[in-house]
């Protein structure tokens, strides 16, 4: 597979685009493409081809692909299927190595369709071609900018470089994905919606993302398995190294009948899945937004030394919420050492209540935080430090955020689970510039540190073995 | 139970307060009270006491509540615990009928608290005077503005005028569903955080909301019952008439002693009460959004004529969720009638997939979804349709809305699963502003309206017959 690696790169920093599938049409999906690359501010060539027009979008179309004056990396497809298959040849011709096509109308669509796709993945790979698609959303790099999303800036935002590869087979769930780390402010490595994956397929984006350096976790998405045996073998050598996270749609029947319509692939029984993905060391979310809430907590932290999870709130509704769900979630709210019960009751405000959480009430500051905080992550049976803020309450003023951050120093894990409107809003994204992961719910945090914690046990690695921590 | 009504008017609709517990210190629990009820325009008369302070954010302070002019409704009380008993006279002597007492420091911490908390129910009882609390939130009548509320407006939006009745026992739930329904647009009816509830309980909260004409539909969230058979005899009572949600934390043994030192009373075995609530026709949610979205979707409809689960969509994506999805939350997607199925492949462009969802594609545009959603709607064994939005995609102009709002008169349950960032959240406003409930994720949106289903089905009532649709 090693040859996989120099060939996926050309879909991500192509120094040329071939973008077929231009027309007259403002709305038309090849005008789509081309308006993203040029509003992403694309480094490279961009050659939009078209047998007619001059110019599209200020930029000079050329008649065909043999008419280009350079070799072309990357060729784009957005034209009816039928288009494709003469182009092959003049591909060849200027070394085309990558292809996108993004139209549909294959093997999803009809018999027919899908013959011709096989026809075109013959074809393109006999000339030593490889093709992302059909049918699909296709690439987007945050550093070069390439990208066959046909979606306007104004209509779906881009999250900045990080850290996270995502691997979608749905157009409507990478819209979903991506807009939300955007407005998470979670950076991605790579996006990949691969539709019809009818040549390179989630296997190979895996293997890619294995051994890109840019990637440390993986958010894969996808309705079936082209091969599934060769995606476990992949996913088990890659999920040592880096986290991945899965979500599987097209679970029972009827929903593999919608699958096979929408990318021609057949799903497999769900049960059996979940337990091969476990074996694989996959970590599996039930919902979309499971699926990004870890995806977040995993690109703030590698994992948890155990499964004690400390809990400080101004707010006992949420720590009863935080230890009814600890259990479900293969957590424990510790029995605090009694020199850290001894330490609080000391240091804290009389009203404090040492508990199972250690409940700051209503009328806690800043400095109370401070002060529990500080023992609790001294505990050494607190893994986790999940600390619960009704910042609506006017006693916990704005050095809340450099409060709880500032503990990141103890190298344990620390969330936050905070609710709330315009006000709190702000003190949540500060929270998260300064590293702090926070969820708007108390299950979704307890969710999420579950599958935190679960992964360290998996492994077997303890948090202080695991290296590149806040990095 | 008929003289809990008139009470309990004297919390949402005093014409005058008289506020215990104003302090110099402008953070101190009884100016924040004070500021809210200046803040919001409250009407009636409010009378700050204070032994010395002349003035309190510019309202001239009494100094005894002898001293007061008028007879005073409500007496809320943000003191330490032992200012109250003395203040009981007073009070009685200007036919204060109702209490609130805000500050904690009673059951919920020691078993002395538990003593004084006890002795100020009988002694306010036996002067006529009934309480809500101690150690608790408080009320928020949205059109009175008769409000304990010790939030700013700053740091805590508030809901407008509308028909949920939000009953909770923890100031931090209260805080994140009041912030949750103003932000959605979504109005309160009378909100009640009763913390320790010493005297008036959920079933007289609940009782009074059976009869409040404002109260259309009532969300609960506690974390134990002072009395769990008359909470459930009530509970059966109103739950014919109106929808209640209820979401019980404090579960586990665990969480049981958390209860028990946060408002001084046990829990009692979850499994059984699910069964019991069940019995009692009340709607159980598992988490904090799983309860929003509930009493979200019941805030636009009654409840649905059948289990039947139409599914329009751009984005396949989301409708292979939503087909995994239908049986667990007791929804089946139709075999829609076969004329149906004849005129949608005569009438919608030819790449649009006619299966368990009728899939209009990435190019679908409102007039794909205005003839798709028409046919549909009219399909005798589409009960509800669901409508998946990938707003982002070009080809779906804003005359979206319009088209899917417009689709309420057929009196059909509309559901849309719309994701996104700035963009998508302008035209997710504008459906919900026009009727139509808006779900993030399509698991999400299956869940609700499994739960809208659910009670159509328990208490054997038709759509049709439910009075009051989309009022």
């Amino acid at each position: 597979m090693s040859s996989t690696r120099p060939l996926l790169d050309y879909f991500f920093a192509p120094k040329s685009i071939a973008l077929f599938g231009i027309t007259a049409h403002p709305h038309g999906l090849g005008q789509q493409i081309l308006r993203s690359l040029i509003e992403g501010g694309y480094q490279g060539e961009i050659y939009p081809i078209h047998s007619q027009l001059r110019h599209s979008l200020g930029l000079p179309c050329f008649a065909s692909l043999d008419e280009v004056p350079t070799d072309v990396d990357l060729a784009v497809f957005a034209t009816p299927p039928q288009g494709i298959l003469p182009q092959l040849d003049s591909c060849a011709k200027r070394r085309v190595k990558a292809m996108i096509i993004i139209s549909g109308g294959f093997k999803e669509k009809t018999m027919e369709g899908g013959r011709l796709q096989d026809q075109i993945v013959a074809e393109a790979n006999s000339r030593g071609i490889r093709i992302l698609g059909p049918n699909c959303q296709g690439v987007y790099d945050p550093k070069t900018k390439a990208q066959t999303l046909f979606q306007s800036y104004e209509r779906l935002l881009r999250p900045g470089p990080g850290k996270i590869g995502v691997i979608t087979q749905s157009t409507a769930l990478g819209c979903t994905i991506l807009e939300w780390m955007a407005e998470e402010g979670l950076g991605v490595s790579r996006f990949i919606g691969y539709g019809n994956r009818a040549d390179l397929d989630e296997a190979d984006f895996l293997q890619y993302l294995k051994n890109d350096i840019e990637t440390k976790l993986i958010g894969i998405h996808t309705e079936s398995f082209r091969n599934g045996r060769r995606f476990l073998e992949v996913a088990q050598l890659v999920s040592d190294r880096k986290p991945i996270i899965i979500l599987k749609s097209g679970r029972n029947e009827k929903a593999a009948n919608n699958v096979a319509t929408h990318t021609g692939s057949l799903a497999g029984s769900h049960k059996v899945q979940t337990a091969l993905f476990r074996q694989a060391g996959l970590i599996e979310a039930d919902t979309i937004e499971e699926f990004m809430d870890t995806l977040k907590i995993y690109s703030f932290y590698e994992g948890a030394a155990g499964k004690g999870l400390g809990i400080a709130t101004n707010g006992a509704g949420f720590s009863v919420i935080v230890t009814d769900l600890a259990e479900r979630y293969g957590l424990e709210v510790p029995n605090y050492q009694q020199s850290t019960r001894e330490n609080l009751r000391q240091i804290l405000p009389p009203h404090a209540i040492i508990g199972d959480a250690i409940d700051l009430m209503g009328s806690a500051t800043s400095e109370d935080y401070r002060l529990a905080m500080e023992l609790m992550l001294r505990d050494e049976r607190v893994n986790v430090l999940l600390v619960c803020l009704v910042l609506q309450n006017t006693f916990l003023d704005a050095s809340i955020v450099d409060v709880v951050s500032g503990m990141l120093r103890t190298r344990k894990p620390i969330v936050v689970c905070a609710t709330g409107g315009p006000f709190s809003k702000r003190r949540i994204a500060a929270l998260q510039m300064n590293g702090i992961p926070v969820f708007p719910t108390p299950e979704r945090a307890t969710r999420a540190i579950g599958h935190l914690v679960a992964r360290g046990e998996r492994t077997g690695k303890r948090l202080d073995q695991l290296p590149g921590l806040h990095e």
